[in-house]
C-alpha cells in the first residue's frame, strides 16, 4: 500500500504555486508508492500565508519555518523561498530527519552549498533523502534527449550550445525585486536562470564542465525601490532608487569533460524572448535542439539516415511512450510549463517511496554552483580560463 | 462569500479525467463567485468508478446517472458520456433543476439536440443555466482571435480555412471502438473533431454557416472487435471484425453570413498529425493562424503596418493581458491541453455565480449540429449545396 | 557534341523576363544534350521589345509572332503571352515544325486546349515536342515528394490538400488588369494559381482528380480601369471602373482514382500570404508537407520509423543527391524561384535534345484544363458533384 | 550612357562559379551606371580553366594571374582564389590601376591585410576603387536589419548573438583539402564563416568588436589526403593522411563600442546545420533575427508595438520596398544563395560606375581580420581578454 508523505512548504510566492500545483496533482496522475500530503505551507507574513493556505489548498500554515521543521508530523520540507536561506532550511531540515526538496540554485555560495552536501551526505546514512529542484529536466522532450545521447544516437558529442533569455527587466523603471540583489538572489540572470542551463546541458549530456571563460555584464545599474515583490512582477513605490547588485547577462565558454566546447548565454535583457531556454547538441552521429517556449516538440537530426531523407525531425514529444507522457492525454495534446513541477514530484515520491536517493541530488547541485562561481571568478579575472572542480572530488576528500 | 456549487460528473474516462483535472484546479487559481465541490462521480462499473473517485478526487461515486439526478445536495450536473446518452441525461437534469455542463457535440441528432435546447430554454426560465462544452473556444490563443476579429482589427472577414487532423487510426488493425460506431457516437470524425471546428470558427468569426457542400469517406470499412475501450487506445479482442459505420474524414465547402467562404476538413486519417486544430482567417485588413499542437501561439497578420514590416507576428499568448493568462505563471512558461478546461470551468463557475447564461447555449450548440447534419446530408446527396438554418430562428419558431 | 537550339519567345513581361533568365543560366549550370540560344524576343510594341531584347539578352526583336514563326532560323517558340493566344501561337508553332514550351495553363478554354492537344500529337509524329510550363515541378522538394510517393514510402494516398493563396488584390483599389478579365485570362485565381495545385499534386499523387465539388466568388466586383499593366503591378488611371470578370478565389472538394479525397483552394485574397502554394499529402505510411515560401524546405513523416522519433523531418532540399541540386551550390546554400524555371528549361532541353518527349505533356495540361472546367461548372450548380473524364480518353476517342 | 567595366577574374571554383554567375545576370535585372563585361577568366590549369571560360561564359582564359593584370583591356580585377594568394594578387592589381572586389577572408594574416590596405589607399587617390566580398551583407534581410538599427527601431543594442554552422566535415573520413590547411586558408571555420558572422554583425549595429575572449578547436586532427579539391566536396586518394592545421571551430565572447556584449560561435561540426548563419540582435525597444537557411525571412520583434499584439514578425523580404527587391520577381517569389553575388556586384558597379567607393572597404576588412587575430591569441593564451584595435587608428597612424 501506498505510504503517506506529509509535506510542508516554505515559500508561497511564484515558486510555492507551483510547487502547490504539483503537489496537488502529482498523485492523481501518477500511480506512485507513496502519496503527498499537503500538510503545512509556511511563510512570515500571517495574513498572506493563511490566504496562500487556502486558495492553494494546504491543510494548515505556519510563520516560522523553525517550527514547521520541529513538528513530527510531517516528512518532507520543501523549500522555496529566496536563495539566501536555503542553507539553513535546508541543514535544519535535514539534521531533523526530514526528507528535503530544495528549489535551485542550492545556495547563494559554494560555501553554503557544502554545508548542505554535507548535511545531505549525514543524513542519507539514516535514509533521509535530498533533491535539488531543477525541473528543466523533468521537460518530457529533455528527457528524450538525455535518452538519445545515453544511447549512443548523437555519437560524440561536439557542441553544447544554450541559452537561457527573458527580457522582463528591459524597462530601466522596472522596481529593483529582490532577484536584482546580491545579499537575497547570491547572482542575477546567472543563477537565476543560468544555473538551469549548466545543470540541464550536464544532465543530458552526461558530461561535466570542466573550465570557463566567463563575461557578466549590468546594463542598468540603478533602479527604483519596489513598493512590494509579487514573483516577477512589481511596482515602484516612488521612494528613490537603489543599486543593482547582481549581473543583468552572463556569458561563458566551457569544456566538458567528454571532449565537447560549449557557449552559454543567459540574459534578461533579451527583448522578446520571455522564457526561451534553448540548447542544441551536435554529435558526430546526430544532434538535438530544445526550445523551452515550443516545450513539447524536441527535434532530432539522425545523420545515419538516407543523405536525401536526412533533416532534423520534430519530434512531438505527446506520445505514450514518450517519458511521463503515459499519464497524461492523447497524443498532440500538449502540456505546459506546470507539468515540469508534477513530475519533479513524481520523480521524488518514486524515488523516496521506494527508499533510493532521488536526482539530481545535492552534489549534482553543488557542481552547478561550482561552474558559477567560476563564471563569476573568470568575469572578474578579464575572462581568464578558471577551472572547475569535481564536486565528488571535494566530496570525497 | 463565495458560493458552492456541488458537481455530480457521468463518465470517468478521457473526458472525465480532463474535466476532473479542471474542476480540481480552476478555483486554486482564479478569483470566482463561486467554488466547484467534487461531490459524486458517477458510471456503471462499479469498481472502476470507485477507483476513478479515488484517483481523481471525488468525495462520493454512484453507479446510477438517474440517482445521481435525484440527489438534491447537488447543484450542477457534467456529463461526460459518449453522445448517445447526453440528450436523456441533460434534459432529465435540466429538469430536476441541475444546472448542466454538456460535452460535445451536444447530441447524436438534431432532433435529439432540439430536445434539450427546449429543455434548457424551460429550465433557463427558472435559473437553472445549461452550457455545451467546447473547450477549444478557451485557449487563450482562441479568445485573442475572437476579439481581434471583433475590434475590426481584420476587416471583411473573405476567407476561413479550417481543418482537425489526427491520425490514431490509420492502422486498420485499430479496434471498433465506440468512437466507430454511429450508434454510441453519432458520426466519425466528423462530430468529434469536426464539431470544434464549426463551433470555433462560428465563434472566431461571429458569422453563421448558411451553406455546405460535403464530402465523407470510410478509408477502413470493417476492423477488429476491441477487447476493451479505454479513452482512445484500446486493443483487439480476436473475435472477429465488425462494420466501421461512421466516417473517417468529412470535408466542406462553407458559405458564412457575412460573406466569407471556407473549407473544413476533419481527419482521423492525417498521417503525422496528432491534435492538429488549426485556423486561418483572412480579412481585408489582417489575419489569424492558429495551430493547437501550438496552442499558445497566435499568428496575427497585420496589413495596417508600415509596408515593409508587415508578416505575420508570432504572439506567445502567456501575457498576463492576454485572456485567462493573469492567473497563470510568468509570461513564456506555457500552458497545455488541460488548461482549456480548467478555463471552461472557470467561465461556467463565473457565470453561474453571478446568475448569468454560460456560453456556448445549447442553442450555439445546436447551430453546430445543424452544420452537422447538413454535411451528411450533402454528402448523402453528391456534395449538392445544402443550406443551413439558424438555429435561433428554429427556436423562436 | 551538344545540338542548337533557337529559341524565340513571345512575351516579354513576368514571364518573359523569368524564362530568359532560365534561358541565360541554363546551359551555364547543367551538360545537356542541347544548348539554347537566346535568338528572338518578340512583342507588339516595338519599343518595349526592343528594351527587353537589350536588357534580357535576347540576339534581336520581333514585333509579330506569326513573323518569328515563319522564320526558318529558330528551333523553339517559347509562349509567354496571357493565355487568350496561347492555341493560336501554340498550334501555329507546331503546323511551322517549332518545338513549342507553352506557358500554363494551356489555354483559355478546354476547347481551345484540345485543338493544341490535337496539333501536338500530330506534330509529334514528325519529332516536334511540345512541353507545358508548370514550374512548380521543377521544385527540387516536389520532385523529392514524387520520388517519396512513387517509391512506395507513404503507402496508399488518402488525404491531399492544396492551396495556393496570394493577397495582391484584397486592396479594392487595385486596377482591372488583364489577369482580372475573362476574355484574357480565361480565368482568375482558378487558372492562373489553381491550375498548378492541379497539375502539381495529380503529378506527385500519381493520380488523376475524377470528380469535384466547386465554389468560386468574387469579392470585388468592379474595380478602376489601369493606367497600364506591369506585371502583378499596375496603377489605376482615373478614367472610371469596369467589372471584374473572373474569380477572386476558387474552392474544391476532389476525389482521385487511386481513392483519395482532396481539399483545394486558390485565392487572391488572403491577405499575408505572398506566394504561399502549399500542399500536404497524407498516407497510410506517411506525409509530406510542402510551403513555396519556404520552397527549399519538404517536410517528410515516415511512419515506419520508431515510435518515440517519429516526427516531420525538414529536408533541406539542398544536398547534391536531390533532384537538380548537384548543379548548384553547396548544401544548405538556398535557391529561390527562378531557378524553377531554369530547371523546366533544363529538362526540356535534355528531351528535346535526346529526342524525347517532354512532360508535362499538352494532354497532362488538357488534364489540369478538364479540372478547372469541372469546378467552374460544379460552382455555377450549386457545387454539384462533376465529373472529369479522363483527357487520354478523349484524345484517344 | 552607361560605363563598360571589363572583369578579369581569378579563379573558378566555388567563387568563381558564384561570381560568374553575378557578371552575367546582374546587368539583365539592375538598372546601372556601368555595365560589366565577362572578358578574361584565369586559373592555373589551362584545360580546367578553358572549360569553365566556355561553361561560365567568359569571352576569353588566361593562366597567369600576373599576365592579366599586366593587360590593358581590364578595368576590374576580381579575386576568388584562395587567401593565401589574396594580398599578392589585389596589391598588384590596385598598382596596375584596377578596381579589385576580393573575396573574404581579406588576407590570411593582419600582416597581410595591413598591406592590402595601405595599397588601397594609395590607389584610391588616383581614383581606383577596392571592396571586399562580404556577400552575406547583401541579402535583402540583412539589409533590413541594418536599417532597423540605423533607424533606432532597436533602441540601444544590448546582447549580439551569432552562430555560423556547417557540418562537411564532421566525417573524419572527409579528406584534407585546402581549407583544413593553414598556409592555404590561414585559419579553418574562423576565416571561412566566422569572417562573415564578425563583418555582418558590425555592419549591421555600426558597432566595432573592442574585445574578445576566444576558444579553438580541432577535433578530427588527422585526415586523409586527398586526391583532388573540388570546392567543398572532395575525394581521398588513398596516399596517407596529414595534419588538419586550422580549427574546426571557434568560439568567442566579445564587446562591441557601443556597450553591447556577444557570443559567437563558426563550426563545421554542427550535425545537420548545413549553412546555419544565424544572427539575433537584442536592443532595448526591439530585436531582430535572422537564419541564412531561411534567408528570405527576418523576424523582427517590436517592443514598442502594444503589449498585447507584440511578437516576433515573420517578414518575408520579398517586397518591391525592400532592399534590392524590386528589381526581382513578385512578393512571396523567393530568391537564393547566388543573389547575394549579383546584389554585391550591383553595389560594386554601382559604386565605380559613379566614382564612389564601395564598401565594405578593405579597411572593413582589415577590422574583421584584427578581431579574429584576436581571437586567435586569446584562444592562444588560455581565453585571455584580448583587445582589438580600431582598423582606422591604424591606417591613419
Amino acid at each position: 500500500m501506498e505510504k503517506e508523505l506529509r509535506v510542508g512548504m516554505v515559500g508561497y510566492a511564484f515558486m510555492g504555486a507551483a510547487h502547490s500545483q504539483a503537489w496537488r496533482t502529482v498523485n492523481r496522475v501518477f500511480d506512485l508508492p507513496a502519496r503527498a500530503r499537503m500538510s503545512v505551507i509556511c511563510g512570515r507574513d500571517e495574513s498572506k500565508v493563511a490566504d496562500a493556505a487556502t486558495r492553494l489548498g494546504w491543510e494548515a500554515y505556519s510563520t516560522d519555518w523553525r517550527e514547521l521543521i520541529a513538528r513530527d508530523d510531517l516528512d518532507v520540507i520543501d523549500v522555496c523561498t529566496p536563495g539566501d536561506s536555503h542553507a539553513e532550511i535546508a541543514i535544519a531540515a535535514l539534521e531533523a530527519g526530514k526528507h528535503v526538496l530544495c528549489e535551485k540554485p542550492l545556495a547563494n555560495s559554494v560555501e553554503e552549498a557544502r554545508a548542505m552536501v554535507a548535511a545531505a551526505i549525514q543524513a542519507q546514512a539514516a535514509g533521509v533523502r535530498s533533491m535539488c529542484g531543477f525541473n528543466y529536466r523533468r521537460v518530457p522532450a529533455v528527457a528524450v534527449m538525455r535518452q538519445l545521447v545515453e544511447s549512443g544516437r548523437l555519437g560524440v558529442v561536439r557542441h553544447v550550445r544554450a541559452s537561457y533569455l527573458q527580457d522582463w527587466i528591459v524597462d530601466p523603471q522596472f522596481p529593483l525585486v529582490w532577484r536584482l540583489q546580491r545579499d537575497k538572489a547570491g547572482s542575477g540572470a546567472l543563477g537565476d536562470i543560468g544555473a538551469h542551463i549548466i545543470d540541464l546541458t550536464q544532465f543530458v549530456t552526461g558530461q561535466r564542465i570542466t573550465g570557463v571563460s566567463g563575461l557578466t555584464e549590468t546594463f542598468v545599474k540603478e533602479r527604483p525601490l519596489p513598493s512590494a515583490a509579487a514573483g516577477l512582477a512589481a511596482s515602484a513605490d516612488g521612494s528613490g532608487t537603489g543599486p543593482v547588485t547582481v549581473d543583468d547577462t552572463a556569458l561563458f565558454l566551457a569544456r566538458l569533460d567528454g571532449g565537447a566546447v560549449g557557449t552559454y548565454e543567459a540574459s534578461r535583457f533579451a527583448t522578446g524572448r520571455k522564457n526561451a531556454l534553448r540548447v542544441e547538441i551536435n554529435g558526430s552521429l546526430g544532434s538535438v535542439a530544445f526550445d523551452f517556449e515550443r516545450m513539447n516538440e524536441l527535434e532530432f537530426y539522425d545523420a545515419t539516415a538516407p543523405g536525401a531523407e536526412q533533416g532534423f525531425t520534430k519530434i512531438l514529444v505527446t506520445e505514450a511512450d514518450h517519458p511521463y507522457m503515459s499519464a497524461w492525454w492523447p497524443p498532440g495534446h500538449i502540456i505546459g510549463y506546470e507539468h515540469t513541477f508534477t513530475h519533479e514530484m513524481r520523480d521524488f515520491l518514486e524515488a523516496v517511496g521506494t527508499g533510493a536517493d532521488p536526482t539530481p541530488s545535492f552534489v549534482d547541485a553543488l557542481q552547478v554552483q561550482l561552474v558559477m562561481d567560476a563564471v563569476t571568478r573568470s568575469a572578474e579575472r578579464d575572462s581568464a580560463w578558471t577551472e572547475v572542480a569535481p564536486a565528488l572530488a571535494e566530496v570525497a576528500a
